[in-house]
């Protein structure tokens, strides 16, 4: 603690520490004035600046002020390119400055467990390494401009229905190993200002008021120095809040959650020290916000809108392309059709909504660069099918040399505050598609949408391109992907799955009546399509370019750091210069623990020139090899021979090797419950057992004790006994008093 | 507790007592000769008895006094008829009446969770109305006897892996709904004098001494009179065992568990009308077990042979059966090909491995009836491939009409003790059946196995038929099913998946390091394959017979007592006597819970005479209708249109209709977490709610209260927020004060 935040803290009342910790009103925290502490103004990202004019409604829903709005996680996240995601932070960051707000309210880095979850669209990735990495970057950018992030929604929050109660069940392994790794990433890597807990109980106990997960595991464990504060609303009781780490409290209780606080303290059942501690950490936030170096305004909005053209095109992720169609000849007469082309859907719905400052239409552009070469229709409105605007579009689909057509989730499929029922794109629009294509086999469609969805004309259609929302400047970025102007580079960060039914939570989300239970366990996302062998629609991590890549063989190495160095040669084949995004998966197939047959543990994004080779390296930390060991209760490193699988995607592997890596130390202690296989494999205690049972069946002949030991059905039954109970076994002949005699011996050193 | 029990327990010692309470040896209770109390027997079953000579030894697998091995009950389940399984049973009880025995410890009716489970064919099913109805007729068949049942293994013992230790990570749904159903099934109608508590935890805590299952569950709801006893050497602290409900450990500790139950009696940590209770079960055991009626041996064997051959011409699936190869032509020439029907495979290993009184071999029954038409080549050895052998088969194969060819597990591959790691056959066992179908297209495969194999030649060959293990008059009985003598009608208890991937449980089976976790939840057996809509080999409830039946349309109604009374008449419109097992199926698709499409709630095996209709009469429980409700800790009928789905296999279904059922009433308590949408459907608090809205609405027209109301992205999200959540809410007008009240007007008249 900083001397000033010390004498402030000395300074302040019970009361006035208690008033720290909840909010003034809807987006301000409040302020001391008799000391001279401010208020300072918390407001949401996370893909760009919300900041309510006014002092903010009810729920603070209303208009803000206009802000640059980037393009979500769902686009941004698609790039793999964590420098792209800091440079877009930055902005941010300088935007918040402009508008004098201390903590912009991102990013969102939850799993994308169900690709029904209405909020997707604001996460990054299925993948916990690509939610930390991208998620640690935006922090980065935004904090390099003395504005606090605010890492949510932490945690285990992977669904809209019953968000504000229901308890994600979920074990310790994927809890760890999916759920809060890349929460783990980013405070370690990026110290973000602040944490946002969620609205959900995690096994039953609400993330707000949870010691294990704001305390022992994000301070303790992971080093957080920030401060805690709660979604807004997400606040159950209070005072067992406060105690769990939970230093601020949004938006305003009106004061009454303060008086509670106080309370708690005047008779004794809360330690005024934990009241020290959040208002503490209040106070810090604070003077960290009131260190921002001053940034002039006015915004500059082209430049922003630039970069957000730009990261939208980095965004786009070019699932097919038969033949070559894209990008459009130079020369070719192009039927647009599509509302999402004239109205383009951008950003998603709920508390990320942004008031832009300017909206690209791929329109406006394809018009702006085309001339009289593209012609537009319709073809369906955001509500559904019109039989004349169909005729329209196939009418004109068939007059030009290529269709290029639109298609996506209107506003109304997907948002926060509720998750889809199916993953259906409307009915009215693939039946355009099908039209569309039985007119012209030159059809290229485009997909406006923050979650994935389903593709049954994947098969028949030469060209898609996935679009997803890709904020304020998609419009013209889209274009300048099918135009040619960028050579796309996007990549899947989630699966897009065949059908509903094959997603790895299904049944088993949302959940009812106030339980979700993450039953797939660790099999998240590709996890699970791999392990089950599923065919699928396209994979993780995939994403065509309009040039070619080959890989030579990869090498693979530890350092002295225990790091895994992963270096390969990879060469632009083709004719212009083009990104790829160079993965690393890594398994191990002979492990003591269930494993997904690949996980990503490294990724790169390179641009490569036409005809260019680039040596890249990719370093795999030894902690992202680790498991979550359920009988020690912490991380840990399996020693073995590790895969390496290089490639382009999660199903194209290029280039396979295998490292050896030395396994963490875990030595458990032996008890009574450890099986006589365990005792056996044991060094110590595995020989002088050995020695024993010899004895036992060289003394003798009779059936009184040992023989049995020779029949190899007694040997399989018994391996599995637990030593303790073979005690009481009539006639086995071994003593409680040997056992405990071995185990003694063989648990020296260990701690009891 | 009747009055000569209540004086023999008064004249007991604690020491005696506390004597009662754990084995002499491996097989007997402890005697009490001051007072005239007798030792027992206990001995294995289920299918048969396994009473070792003499002391027996450490372990209790050496060999027993001959006895009728029937099938065990991966064959008889596929009967789908109790009442057989009855018969059965009684045979059972003769042959341990006969033998003195008091306790025949099973059956066991544990779910097949996953087909790789080593002892799948000591169970009946991967459903639970199959399991509890067969294993309750077994029960109530062995007890006519005067001889008790152990139904085991109590419970969520549903693989071999660690089967000492794991933990079985459970939800309440399923554990409920699917793992216990079954044993409250069988323990409400058919009162087992025991119930045997399995080796492993249940989310964490021992069967043995696990008080929430062996006596809130087992005693106090659903009303058992009988004794606990312990698998064999599955108590792990015997005091915490005894205060659980676990009144008799097995085998013999030597007295070091009856000392430690004094002990903790003697210094105060016990309460010694606990140990009451164990004694006094104890002594009311031997007291039923004393009043058994005499049975004059010795046993009649030629007559429990013809039964195990009826019970076992029952049990067979016929899956397959194109251009009706089978049966067999009476004039054509056979070639018999495989070891399995020369030496058959027809029990499975471990403790229920029973020393038949006589084995009757397929070969020899071939012989018999068919004489020099039939030949045979062993083709393969139960070791693996050999190539003399195959090119003799195959060989063979050619010169005859027919090629019939057993193939299946050999007893190494499958036991209790261990799971299987795949679902194939030996892979030199099917590169035999290409090659004798290449030569002869009229090829029989048939299968012994005791729990489900991958069938990769399933749309090749033109028949196949399932002989699973089927007791020592297995041979006899699959040559009755193939030459028509026996017409079969036996069904699939478990679906035949079409890969290992495709399984429920598959990754999060057997778990690791202590833990398996539940993760398909209620999804088990043909629950996930409709869930998911994935295609299967065969499906659950499929079976073929030698005649054909139709179905005319069904009628469900509710009585008075809440049955549903389901008819259907059914009319073989064959040409020969068949028995058809009508099953009746039941879904609601509109529901608060996650359910299967459809759940069998009621099944008969009828046999109808050549071109004759039955009306078939099916009594749906209305209990058998609940699911479990989390929130109330209980099981609930809901209300609704319930859709009834009859036929002969889960996914033939011939005939639908629906019926309305009336749902329980649950009253849950209104809360400050109640949501307002839950509050807004209150009979009760709803209509106040509402009226207190549109006050608030009226009242203002400035953004202070209640307009925000009009907007349904609002209405969205409010409908989630608990209602204690928006007291603290800034500017939304509600008290805390004013919820309080209005629950509590809610809540009158329920309990606090």
């Amino acid at each position: 603690m900083a001397d000033s935040t010390r004498d402030l803290l000395a300074q302040l009342t019970v009361e006035e520490k208690a008033s720290l910790t909840s909010g003034a009103d809807f987006w301000n925290t409040k302020a001391v004035e008799r000391v001279g502490v401010p208020s300072m103004m918390l407001t949401d990202g996370p893909h760009g600046l919300r900041k309510q004019a006014g002092a903010g409604d009810h729920l603070g829903i209303n208009d803000s002020v206009p802000a640059t709005c980037f393009p979500p996680a769902v686009g941004l996240g698609s790039s793999f390119d964590p420098e792209l995601a800091q440079r877009m932070g930055r902005a941010i960051g300088t935007e918040a400055a402009i508008e004098d707000v201390a903590v912009v309210l991102g990013p969102g880095i939850n799993i994308k467990r169900s690709p029904l979850c209405g909020r997707n669209f604001e996460y990054f990735s299925e993948d916990p390494l690509v939610a930390g990495w991208m998620g640690g970057a935006l922090v980065d950018g935004i904090q390099s401009r003395g504005v606090g992030s605010s890492l949510k929604h932490f945690a285990v929050n992977n669904q809209e229905s019953d968000r504000m109660r229901v308890s994600a069940d979920v074990d310790p392994r994927p809890l760890h190993e999916i759920y809060l790794r890349g929460f783990a990433h980013v405070v370690r890597q990026s110290q973000p200002w602040t944490v946002m807990c969620s609205y959900n109980k995690i096994n039953g106990v609400y993330a707000s008021e949870n010691p294990w997960l704001l305390t022992d595991t994000l301070r303790t464990a992971w080093g957080f120095q920030g401060l805690v504060v709660s979604d807004w609303g997400a606040v159950n009781e209070r005072v067992a809040a406060l105690v769990a780490g939970l230093d601020l409290e949004m938006p305003s209780s009106g004061g009454v959650t303060d008086a509670e606080i106080v309370a708690a303290i005047c008779d004794g059942t809360l330690d005024p020290a934990v009241l020290d501690t959040a208002a503490e950490r209040n106070l810090e936030l604070v003077a960290k916000a009131q260190q921002r170096p001053p940034v002039a305004g006015p915004l500059d909005v082209d430049a922003h809108h630039a970069l957000a053209r730009e990261v939208a095109g980095r965004s786009i992720v070019l699932l097919k392309n038969d033949d070559a169609l894209l990008p459009l000849a130079p020369d070719s007469s192009v039927a647009l059709i599509g509302e999402f082309a004239r109205t383009p859907r951008f950003q998603g719905g709920g508390s990320s909504h942004i008031n832009p400052t300017k909206v690209d239409s791929a329109l406006d552009e394809f018009v702006a660069q085309l001339g009289d070469r593209v012609r537009f229709a319709p073809g369906f409105t955001f509500d559904g099918a019109d039989a004349a605007l169909f005729e329209e579009a196939v009418a004109l689909a068939g007059q030009q040399d290529v269709a290029v057509l639109f298609v996506g989730l209107p506003a109304a499929e997907e948002s926060e505050g509720f998750d889809r029922e199916h993953l259906n794109l409307p009915a009215a629009q693939l039946d355009l598609v099908d039209a569309v294509l039985a007119v012209n086999p030159n059809t290229v469609v485009v997909l406006s949408n923050g979650a994935v969805v389903t593709l049954p004309f994947a098969e028949s259609v030469p060209a898609i391109v996935e679009a997803w929302l890709l904020g304020q400047a998609g419009g013209s970025a889209t274009v300048d992907v099918l135009t040619g102007a960028v050579n796309p580079s996007g990549r899947l960060t989630e699966t897009i799955p065949l059908r509903l039914e094959d997603t790895p939570a299904f049944g088993n989300f949302p959940g009812a009546l106030g339980h979700v239970r993450y039953g797939e366990g660790i099999y998240v996302g590709y996890r699970w399509y791999d392990q089950r062998e599923l065919d699928v629609a396209y994979p993780f991590g995939h994403g065509l370019s309009y040039t070619e890549f080959s890989y030579e063989p990869v090498t693979a190495e530890t350092d002295e750091t225990g790091q895994v160095i992963v270096t390969v040669r990879v060469t632009n084949v083709g004719d212009r210069t083009g990104r790829e995004v160079v993965q690393a998966y890594v398994g191990l197939d002979e492990s003591i623990v269930d494993r997904a047959p690949r996980e990503l543990k490294a990724f790169v994004s390179v641009e490569i020139p036409a005809g260019m080779t680039c040596e890249i390296p990719l370093m795999i930390h030894r902690d992202d090899l680790a498991y979550w060991d359920v009988r020690a209760d912490r991380f840990a490193v399996e020693g073995g021979t590790y895969r390496i699988d290089v490639g382009s995607s999660s199903r194209n592997i290029a280039q396979s090797t295998t490292v050896e890596v030395t396994g963490d130390e875990l030595r458990l202690p032996l008890t009574m419950e450890s099986s006589l296989g365990e005792v056996m494999a044991h060094p110590v205690a595995g020989p002088i057992v050995a020695e024993q049972l010899a004895a036992m069946q060289s003394d003798s002949s009779d059936d009184a004790a040992g023989g049995f030991l020779d029949d190899p059905m007694v040997t399989q039954l018994l391996g599995s006994f637990p030593i303790g109970r073979l005690t009481s076994f009539p006639g086995v002949g071994i003593e409680a008093d040997q056992v405990r005699a071995l185990i003694a011996v063989a648990n020296q050193g260990l701690d009891a």
